[in-house]
């Protein structure tokens, strides 16, 4: 039984930064979504993609307990992003997208992952996502998250899923679309009177603010001098952060802002290599030493006037 | 006697924001500054005015033992800036800059200020900080603000004023334009070689990252809901920054981030209102309620793996 289901994409990302250059490799919203939540929880794979997948390629998900039987594999080929970035690392400048194989994907939940109790919806056409809810028993904890594209061409269908997730994660240029509200604060509160407890907004370089009913959070980027890729920073900020909640079993205030640390420290591995390499052969120590010192950067005394 | 001298601007702002308009409003670095630092040791300011200066205006910063015998009444004008914003209050759109007795200003240091254990260099002419620095004791801490201006047009007498300062309080435009590198942690390190042992960078609603030769420091900004103009800001972050330091007595990486902390928080409230207005009627229950709230913000616990 797995924990944790996240519905995506699985590509072949062709990505050029000032710092060098890969051609085909491994990407797509789950593929870096299930990377870094599978240190943390069992994870089941709702993606397509073509004839032309190498499947060994991320066979080594299965020694992190990942349950691939959800990832079709369609006849065409498999979904093509080519982006760059130039010095300002927020920024990806898309190039060429092909669907391929995501054009006519229907995703379909495998049986035994039905019950999962964390749910994340990454970035794919909102009905599509509407489509993934209604097959699943309702989760502790759905997830959403999604791109200027859909807030421009399906707005109707995206405030559907909104009124039915439990969480947003999302950008802070995505925010301020779907809300037309410049104010982080007041951004996030009109999303929460539609329906979701929580929204979480990664800020980039800059760090995540979290809002619930209650209470703001706001959490630093972990401090790198070299930042080679950001391509799925995003993706496996929502693993971590996903992953840790599943793996505690609860989203509780306080697990969830422990939860947008370990996302931010999963990110901060991501963007130190091309595609999915850095997260690939990460270690557990290496993920909770990373855990303590970016609290170490947060920390300061308090005032005695 | 007092313990902290600040040397800057004092000038009369035209400021408009989408959410209003001021004309002629009090503004300079030197008194955003000793606004927010009054709270919290006695500052002393180093500044001229022109003739049409009405002093009145600033007579309630002697109740808070500001001394103000270092203000040079010139002949002319006052220093005139106007300004407007646009959604994005990052960023300031200068229309008009009328520099009238700044452009003659010849900063001359009271004799009973030259022991001043905390000195803040607020951004005028490198020429005329390194003036000031070579009329005073050597301070326990001399800091340094510039901006982009000097950066281009007075680059040398820039870098000798860098050489002679412990510490830098800058935004991250200024420090990527003066080391020519994109990677804060990069640029801040190039910054540390010259001489400064602490540099403080100064990001907007994003915070602030403060780098030394042991450790990295990261504070989020005060989540605000209303920003109302965001002018001096970033002196009023000094000022509180500083005013912390020199009410502690001593500079030490955890006093700095106290520091920060306090800098930020005096921030916070200097863009709820137009000029030095909600500074002005700022108390310090208030002050110390806003340091409590920011800490929560960012508080989570340990993990448990």
């Amino acid at each position: 039984m797995i924990k944790l289901l996240v519905a995506g994409t699985v590509a072949y990302d062709s990505i050029e930064t000032p710092f060098g250059k890969a051609d085909n490799v491994l990407g797509g919203s789950a593929l870096h979504f299930t990377n870094a939540a599978s240190f943390f929880t069992d994870v089941g794979i709702v993606a397509t993609v073509g004839n032309d997948f190498d499947m060994e390629g991320i066979s080594f998900l299965k020694d992190r307990s990942v349950d691939m039987s959800g990832i079709e594999v369609d006849h065409g080929k498999t979904f093509r992003w080519e982006g760059k970035y130039g010095y300002d690392l927020n920024q990806a400048i898309t190039l060429k997208t092909e669907l391929n194989v995501i054009e006519t994907f229907k995703p379909k939940v495998p049986e035994h992952y039905r019950n999962a109790e964390f749910l994340f919806l990454a970035n794919i056409d909102p009905d599509l996502q509407l489509h993934v809810i209604d097959q699943v028993k309702k989760p502790l904890a759905l997830v959403l998250d999604t791109m200027n594209f859909w807030i421009e061409s399906k707005y109707d269908a995206l405030m559907d899923v909104i009124r039915r997730v439990d969480m947003l994660v999302i950008n802070e240029a995505e925010l301020r679309e779907i809300t037309k509200e410049h104010n982080l604060v007041k951004g996030a509160r009109k999303l929460i009177e539609l329906g979701p407890v929580c929204i979480v907004v990664k800020r980039g370089e800059y760090g995540v603010f979290m809002m619930n009913r209650d209470e703001v959070f706001l959490a630093p980027a972990y401090p790198l001098e070299d930042v080679f890729d950001p391509t799925g920073a995003g993706d496996t900020f929502a693993g971590g952060f996903m992953g840790y909640l599943a793996n505690v079993g609860e989203a509780t205030t306080e697990t969830v802002k422990q939860a947008i640390i370990m996302g931010t420290v999963m990110a901060s591995f991501n963007v130190e290599d091309f595609s999915i390499n850095r997260i690939k052969k990460l270690t557990m120590p290496e993920i909770k030493e990373r855990y303590v010192a970016l609290k170490e950067c947060m920390k300061f005394g308090d005032i005695n006037l």
